[in-house]
């Protein structure tokens, strides 16, 4: 089993190998609130990067979910904070999601055999569901505005760490071995550790501070989003 | 003064603002050997992203230095070894240089204001010419086809350090912030940590152990070069 990381959405070309599983991180938030929205029993997710087709399916009736520059979108249902995506409004519904990065990634990675979706929510399930797969795992973080960002880096290393804790795997690259050193170093305090990163100050000049503290907890959830691609929407495993 | 790092020069284009000066580093070995090459006394280093401008070069009569995947290139005077580039041979001389990353940088960066050349070999003076020059400084990492690699992110956070000891220093992005932190954990002992790097391990194979140690020693010269837009040449301060 071999694990690799890239740490932006620009570098997947020079990551990319065939048969490759992918995991999109985008850790602050859209991983983690695709994960709660799941979890409070949406049926689907339907990841649009672009902002015009996300109209064109709320004026078809659906709910949906937009996010650009840490705001909401008017338009829309919902943004991208976790606890936007209640029980009440998402049980039983397929949601459309646009966000800044996290579905630009998604959109980015299609390519790839297998792409799912990861968060500290549920890195427990993906460890599993990645154990099961096999092969080469590349975690593609979803980053800002292809700039590097340490939330998702962080994930990258505490993904290598439970791996490695679990199985024997090769570190793919340079990248893996960089988050993972970074990871050893937050992982007695994440909040602490993170509260230097760029998109901590957005959350916190945007009200969203609670958001942080919740993207970091592990194992809130216990299921793996995957995309299919022949709905081309998230469902979960 | 603003500090930021760039770990892959396919990311330039997402951390480019206007009058940016720019140091590449590419650390095995290409930029260890240009500051090399001009503590001998070359005249002015041209360096060529491309083998066949390279030959062109080289059927005129210049000295050559060619470098692809660690080796020498057959037709070429030098590989990309800093010990190749000795008095006896460079001294007043300008030299053609093309290696798999460092001269790809090079050209990546063209468009920046100021561009510089930075190793662990001239850390200090280079230090104090970016003071000297002041607004925005991005490093950017030459790394690996693109990919990123472990020792050029490690002069980023070793650089940002010695900045930070000098001047007050804003750190522009998490990117400096991960390596700033990657080269807390390394500097003890560089040469041990650096022995996970992917390019270590090609130069082991390339029998060019040497090179690694004396590529991570600092200040083994006292210049900084610089890359004359109208020349299209580097030459010294």
């Amino acid at each position: 089993m071999i694990l690799d990381i890239c740490l932006s959405p620009a570098l997947y070309p020079f990551y990319k190998k065939e048969n490759d599983t992918v995991i999109v991180v985008d850790i602050f938030r859209a991983c983690t609130t695709i994960c709660t929205a799941f979890a409070n029993g949406a049926s689907a997710i339907i990841p649009v990067a672009d902002i015009e087709e996300a109209k064109q399916y709320k004026s078809q009736g659906y709910l949906v979910g937009a996010e650009r520059n840490t705001q909401k979108c008017d338009f829309a249902d919902f943004g991208n904070s976790p606890f936007d995506y209640t029980q009440e409004k998402v049980k039983g519904k397929e949601i459309v999601f646009t966000t800044t990065n996290g579905t630009y990634a998604i959109e980015q990675s299609h390519g790839c055999k297998t792409l799912l979706i990861g968060a500290f929510s549920n890195i427990d399930a993906l460890a599993k569901t990645c154990i099961k797969i096999g092969g080469r795992i590349v975690v593609i973080c979803a980053g800002w505005n292809n700039r590097i960002n340490i939330e998702d880096t962080l994930f990258g290393g505490a993904f290598a760490e439970k791996l490695s804790n679990e199985n024997p795997i090769k570190l793919d690259s340079d990248a893996v071995k960089i988050a993972l050193e970074l990871w050893q170093s937050a992982k007695q305090d994440a909040l602490s550790y993170i509260k230097d990163a760029e998109h901590y100050q957005r959350l916190i000049d945007n009200r969203a501070e609670g958001d942080a503290s919740f993207c970091l907890q592990h194992n809130t959830v216990n299921l793996v989003p995957y995309y299919d691609k022949i709905d081309k929407k998230l469902k979960i495993y």
